[in-house]
Parts: structure tokens; sequence; C-alpha cells
């Protein structure tokens, strides 16, 4: 399997759009490897926009980065509760610093904005956010998947199989 | 991508099990296949137990199965309303007989019941149902993806990744 003995996190928090979040869930497990979940506060329950639930695993400081090939971030309505925890924001930054895979679908540009990653960064979003990543500083792109260096996106739920092929493909790197 | 050219149909009814309809759809799409839903009347909305809605783009009537790689028959409850109408019955039979692949997880076994396909048949279901495919004449195994030939059967969406494993293997030949 490709991704055998990479390990992954993937935040959540309430009204996460459920497919950006299960479906990057379970591919990367089919790929081997593994993947933590992580929210602000470790061990709590969240709802998806569409009532799946998921329950984080971790809280952002029991994350060694340099044990990570990537974070991913999954949109809804999530990524604007992501913003106000600074730790959550801490983590995204971390590890655009240290070079790790940043991925970013629909509203999870949010955060990415947010950890002040994006000055000069190429990337793709949900168009209604689209205004809010130009006045980052990035370049906005219309496309299924762009891919900046370390930093991946894409737009919407739809995209999600482009989405995850360039994920996978990172973390084969 | 692996199953570029190829096609399948994903069955769909009321209060199927979100992650074992939604993961086959993004992860077969992501391969590169086409994917066709497919309910016993074409163009009807449904409700995942958890609430996401999808909807049916064709009915059996329209299928040829000739063109079709597999069918893939997700859990839930959705099973036991699939298993009422028997032009979806007779559909999942047909790609048995043509030798096309068919999978089915967790409760889906009970369209497997239904079509009579099970005689002789190595499979694993959701253990609940263990007792109806052994008496439908199945050998029941208690792994997360049995395979036997042309048939793919797997638990619980825990499973989703080995399943999706073995159905875009088996999609290559």
């Amino acid at each position: 399997m490709e991704l055998t003995g990479k390990k992954f996190v993937l935040l959540v928090e309430t009204q996460f759009n459920d497919h950006e979040f299960w479906y990057p869930y379970f591919r990367l497990k089919e790929a081997g490897a593994q993947v933590v979940v992580v929210s602000g506060k470790a061990g709590q329950s969240y709802e998806g926009k569409y009532g799946t639930p998921a329950k984080s695993e971790k809280a952002p400081a029991d994350i060694k980065v340099a044990d990570f090939a990537g974070i991913i971030v999954p949109g809804g309505y999530a990524p604007d509760h992501m913003r106000r925890d600074q730790n959550t924001v801490s983590l995204v930054r971390a590890f655009d610093q240290q070079g790790k895979i940043v991925a970013a679908i629909c509203h999870a540009g949010w955060v990415l904005v947010s950890a002040g990653i994006l000055k000069g960064r190429t990337v793709t979003s949900f168009f209604a956010i689209k205004e809010d990543l130009i006045n980052a500083g990035a370049k906005w792109q219309d496309h299924e998947v762009v891919i900046d260096k370390n930093m991946i996106t894409s737009r919407t739920p739809d995209d999600l199989p482009a989405f995850m092929r360039a994920i996978i493909e990172a973390g084969k790197a």
C-alpha cells in the first residue's frame, strides 16, 4: 500500500462537511496510512452538516509535526470554528513551516488565512471565500485541485477524487 | 487511473449507510471509473441513516449489464428496501450470472439472499445477518473482506478500506 507507515492529521470541528471529512478518512486508511483525528479538545464528539458523528482523538498539543506527512482540513462550516482555536491554527502553520502537506478543501481556506500562510501561494477554494484568500495574499485559480509545493487545495465535495489523488501522490514522496 | 473506462452500478435506497454508499462513490471516481446510481425508480431522492441525501440516476431496466464491470450494494437498512423490488434483485442476479463483480457490505447480504446467488459461496457480512446468509447456502467467514471469484463481501464501515482495495483490484482485471 502506497502510504504504509505514513501518518496524517485530519482536523474536525462542528458542522464539518460530511463527505470532505469521511472520504479522506477512509481513503488514507485504504492507502495504508494512519489517520489521527484532531480538534481543539481531544475526545470531543462533533456532528457533520448532514449529521454523521465524528470524534477527535487528540488535541494540537499532542501532535509532533515531524512524525506526520501532512494535515487535512475539511470544509463545511467547521473551518469557521477551527480558526477560533489558536492551537489548531498554530498546528496548521507548523505543518506548513516544516514543508509537510497542508491540504484544504472548500471553506477550509479560512484556516489557512488565519494561519497567515497564504502570501504568494497559488490556491483554490469554494468560490464564496475567494476574496478572503486573495485578501490574505493568495493567487486564486478555479481548478478542481491546485498544488503549490506542499499546499493542496480543492473547491467542493465534487473535487474529492482529484483532491485525494493529489494528496496520495504527494504523500508517496 | 486504474479503472478508466470502467463502469459500476452503485445501488441506493432509503436508510442507506452513509459511509458505505459515499466511500465507494467517491473512490471509484478517484480511480477514473464511471458510477451510475441505481434504485427501483430512476430520479428518486433518498436519505442515508445519518441524513446525507443521494439521488438515483437510473432504474434497473436502464442498465445493460454487459457494459458494466460490477455492482456495489451498500448496507444500512437500505438492503431491506432493495430486496422488495424484483427488478433490483434481478439486476444483482444478472451481474452474478455474467461473472461481473458483485460487492456487498454489512446488511447488503440480504439482497444476495433474495437474488438466490449464495449457494456454496464463501462470504462475510454484518454479524447480525450471518444466519440469513448461511441459511441461503453460504459459507460464512469473519474477515474484513472475503473474495469468492466475482463476489466481494465485507462486514462494517470499518472494513471499507479493505472492501474498496478488493473491488479496485478486481476491477482492473
